[in-house]
């Protein structure tokens, strides 16, 4: 068994989702939910503060949970250097929490993700975030951050499994692009 | 005495740059120098342990020398998405490893450090450059990313002296755009 943690970062809510997956590649729900960075009022203007928030949480989840890998979305193209510098500022403070416990990091771009849920790279969020309920067999609506954790998580659950059955190694993260 | 950590963070190379300050301004250089996140061969491709590398370094450097209070240019318009990413996760670690010991985070625009060092908003990176080895009496060429996070500091230990001879508190960091 190994338990996979999904992390879909961002500077006002950053969804984490944690699945197991078994040798075979099934996947059970184990945790899920976003944390919300502007939940202290003071977070709204002190960013500093909201990445404290950011990096104690996911360490706090971490430290409860165990994960023994990360997966994490690849940003392709940010919209604007602005949001990008603030994207990126929080999955930088993301991935700290990550690598301070030395859990080896792999990341997926959206269209594997759409591809490994739906079957289709050009699937759109919503078709992504009703197939994770499904999966995870998840009564109700899933917040949309969340659902995009747990999405990236069973995407890298299933590369995982199949690598295995080929006997290969999974790709290693970042020297994949 | 006021002890400043200046950094300008940089996903390749991040400058720090540690001053002391007394209660009529006067500055003196404590430390110096660039971290190279790339001096590490496996930290080329792979990212999350540049960030790690990051992390790690700066936290060492605040033990060792545990400054009170931190400066940090801000960015204020990256040049394109991609780079301001990667920027962002750089500042997003460096913030981590400073949020972690609770230090305060004054954030100056380049125009405000050109102005404190050389008395121009439109002064030059090499006339900058050249100032901090001048106001603070170091000898030789300065590696330039350790020369700008000298410079914030220092902008940071004049806007103190200032703010004090008027009575007033600095302004706090990121409530100021």
């Amino acid at each position: 068994m190994t338990r996979i943690l999904g992390i879909d970062p961002g500077s006002q809510r950053t969804g984490v989702g944690i699945i197991d997956v078994d040798g075979a590649g099934k996947t059970t729900h184990v945790f899920h939910g976003p944390l919300d960075l502007l939940a202290d009022p003071a977070a709204k203007t002190d960013f500093p503060r909201r990445l404290k928030l950011l990096l104690e949480g996911l360490s706090g989840i971490i430290d409860a949970h165990r994960p023994d890998e990360v997966a994490i979305e690849q940003v392709f193209m940010a919209r604007n250097p602005d949001s990008a510098l603030k994207l990126g500022q929080a999955r930088g403070a993301a991935l700290c929490a990550v690598v301070m416990r030395d859990l080896p990091v792999h990341e997926y771009a959206a269209k594997e993700i759409k591809l490994a849920l739906v079957g289709k790279g050009g699937a759109d969020k919503v078709q992504v975030q009703h197939m994770v309920g499904v999966m995870l067999n998840l009564k109700g609506k899933l917040q949309a951050d969340a659902a995009d954790a747990l999405a990236v998580a069973i995407t890298h659950a299933h590369v995982r499994a199949s690598a295995k059955r080929l006997g290969v190694n999974v790709r290693e993260a970042w020297s994949r692009k």
